[in-house]
């Protein structure tokens, strides 16, 4: 049976690091919210998972997973539950553990990242707000990139079955995850991401093996990767960059 | 053997959440941060998780906690490890996850507290960025604080085994986290949280019924309770608050 992904249907968003666990494990699912409400998807099936009081376990926000009876929010809890069903991950405790505590330290670098052009808000638009998002995404850029990605290039280079993977010696949603907040960061910020990737090179190689795994590379070049844009996270504001 | 707990010893912060486990758990745990450097503890051991380079799997902050071999960071994933271990989980995989998905959206409501004083970056201190802070806070108190403990009501009214718990019928590491996050925001916004709260009996009714557990409140007696402050993540500015 099909996973069902539930996320805003016009960005990559947090819905795009559960999209790329599914398609590099070539895992079936449907990408509901982007489907046509007439066939009983698209945002109405959304919306019903977030607002509708007959679910007994809601989910705060998107993305959302259902698996059958199974529905589950929060992207990296998405990722835990997928993680050994989609071969994403060690059969160890320690390693899946391992795992998700990358992952969790990724979202929290996509938090941040958002943090910088809605910093008083999401509930407010980034022109309400562009006076503190300058001086948010000067501290982002010149302190918070350089550690996250340090961090990610620690992690790779202790990694006791070698650089080219963050966990054990195979492809794991933690290098899919990374893959993916670098490619935000280019976007976002290409200037003070280049800058900050030069002390990194293991993981810009990482970045670019992923996009090169059979899978990743056709879906990166598929209709169904939706290009980064202004109402993402990753947002190309140049007076944001330097 | 004991737990180690390695967290910054003079504000409750994220470690407060992995305290209370243990604490309601009555596991036996040092809190190594807060002893003497001179016999191995104080921050020089903390310090060495996150900075010394023999570490394999190093953590990107704290709290971490350090369990054998097996070293931890990230607050969620440190109670997903503890969960099970304190019984502060159920048995099934669907409540396990369930119960992680809350403490995740605990998590997001404490990382937006802790943005509504350093809006623009945690590396500027609260007077650099007052400005945006206030902004940053009404916002919070206006939108997010009602929408947090609503969709937190919605999770207790809407469990099948009552309305005492957040997952089933017994205590769990998120009901200890209600507990906590209730606490901190009572304690940095107390006009607009007990306004909120007045909607949501429920959660105000499990945050009193925590406080009362026995070994919790003997905890919140203790002087291993740090009292809250302007060092920590909840903090009481009273022009932030409304």
């Amino acid at each position: 049976m099909s996973y069902q992904l539930h996320y805003w249907p016009s960005i990559q968003g947090r819905g795009e690091f559960v999209r790329l666990a599914l398609e590099a494990a070539g895992a079936p699912y449907v990408d509901v919210a982007r489907g046509d409400a007439a066939s009983g998807q698209g945002l109405p099936a959304l919306f019903h998972y977030l607002q509708d009081e007959s679910v007994a376990r809601p989910p705060f926000a998107c993305p959302v997973l259902v698996d059958g009876k199974q529905v589950i929010g929060q992207t990296a809890a998405i990722l835990l539950y997928l993680g050994p069903r989609l071969k994403l991950v060690g059969a160890s405790e320690a390693d899946r553990l391992w795992t998700h505590q990358i992952q969790l330290t990724i979202a929290d670098a996509v938090d941040e990242a958002h943090n910088t052009h809605h910093p008083v808000g999401a509930g407010l638009y980034y022109e309400e707000q562009k006076m503190e998002a300058a001086r948010a995404a000067k501290e982002f850029r010149t302190q918070r990139i350089p550690k996250f990605l340090g961090w990610l290039e620690a992690v790779l280079a202790r990694n006791p079955k070698g650089d080219r993977h963050l966990v054990g010696a195979r492809l794991s949603y933690a290098d899919l995850s990374l893959f993916q907040l670098v490619a935000g960061l280019l976007y976002a910020f290409p200037k003070a991401t280049k800058r900050a990737l030069k002390k990194t090179p293991l993981v810009l190689a990482l970045h670019e093996r992923v996009a090169q795994q059979a899978r990743v590379s056709a879906y990166l070049r598929s209709e169904r990767r939706i290009a980064f844009n202004e109402d993402g996270i990753f947002r190309r504001y140049p007076e944001l960059d330097a």
